[in-house]
């Protein structure tokens, strides 16, 4: 049992972190970060509303200011689309945000050193396609060993999912009764989920590979 | 030699970096942030001159959003007054920001991948007192070993002066010209430097140690 920060963006698999932590008995912190993302109000309105319902503080922190430092990729950048499609490398490559879990994971160990938690987590997990630098098990592994000599004590990184597929995730998550349909994933970010960005076939795939009924809205193809 | 973002406060370690990585044949970009610290706006308007004088790039980043999320301390807190007197444990621990430097080192991170930069570099030095947690080797080591797994490419951390003690950081200054008179240390963030803090007693007492002549102006004492 500790005190924690989750770091939560109100997606599918930060949603199923908070309840994962929860039900082995952390008391939770969540933050929602707004870097720049162009599903940024989407996403972190479900967030707060995920956050109300489970009783949890949550912080939302403007970093805009960011997006400036993060060069060209789809996600902070208006001037390029979405990629549409399964991810493969490339399409990959183009929603890098370069660090940024990185920078989520140092202001959530500030907030942890300010109010006394002691650990921070996050929702970093594989899946089937090569992961992103920053979700994979060394990166998690080197920020773990950086938190423990970032202040006088010694605190946590948890990632909790990081040797799980996205599959696991949702697997998990129904045990736990996560309101799936309450979380947000497309990249997009329009009123309901587009289905054909790299994020909501990877969000199908997921329910689809752990034989979970998917409840999300899909726009329906033209 | 390699292309580097610099961490560059303005002050008078961070400005002997500069120089020192010039001096080393590194090709430098520099980058301020506003975290919310009662003498950014002195300390910020020194760095764009300096910037500015040595023809480098400088970007200054707006992240005073993240004051709420620091807790109480007397650098970033308006309610608390900076205490005055050579440091202690106990005065020292009263200017602690949180885990500041793995936030800026992050930040600095993504704008060297924006950018096609495989280095940052930023001041932290030892010194004759207790280190803050965030200059030690330490973390400085454990931050160099995260970089090398955030990216698809490994980038490196470097902190040339953390061996050192701020006389040496001052010394090493006068061998390369650095301007010392437009630098600044002072929390206080007034007019001239006030002379008492903390980090004034530590900036006159670097010169005294290192023999040179300390062309800063202080506050007269009452």
């Amino acid at each position: 049992m500790a005190d924690a920060v989750a770091i939560f963006s109100g997606g599918l698999d930060s949603t199923t972190l908070l309840y994962h932590l929860r039900a082995e008995g952390h008391s939770l912190r969540s933050l929602s970060v707004d870097y720049g993302q162009r599903h940024a109000r989407r996403e972190l309105d479900c967030a707060g509303r995920i956050a109300a319902d489970l009783g949890l503080e949550w912080r939302r922190l403007d970093l805009t200011s960011l997006v400036d430092f993060f060069g060209s990729n789809a996600l902070t950048d208006a001037a390029r689309g979405i990629p549409t499609g399964a991810y493969s490398a490339d399409s990959m490559a183009l929603t890098v945000v370069p660090n940024r879990n990185m920078i989520l994971l140092s202001v959530a160990l500030s907030w942890a050193i300010a109010t006394g938690a002691t650990a921070v987590a996050f929702g970093a997990h594989g899946g089937t396609y090569a992961p992103y630098p920053d979700c994979r098990p060394a990166f998690a592994d080197a920020m773990a060993a950086v938190a423990r000599v970032c202040h006088e004590s010694s605190l946590e990184v948890w990632a909790p999912f990081v040797g799980w597929s996205k599959a696991d995730i949702v697997a998990r998550g129904a045990e736990l009764g996560v309101p799936f349909e309450r979380t947000w994933s497309c990249y997009r970010g329009g009123v309901v989920h587009c289905g054909e960005c790299g994020t909501c076939l990877d969000r199908r795939a997921a329910f689809e590979g752990a034989g979970v009924s998917d409840p999300t809205v899909y726009r329906p193809r033209e």
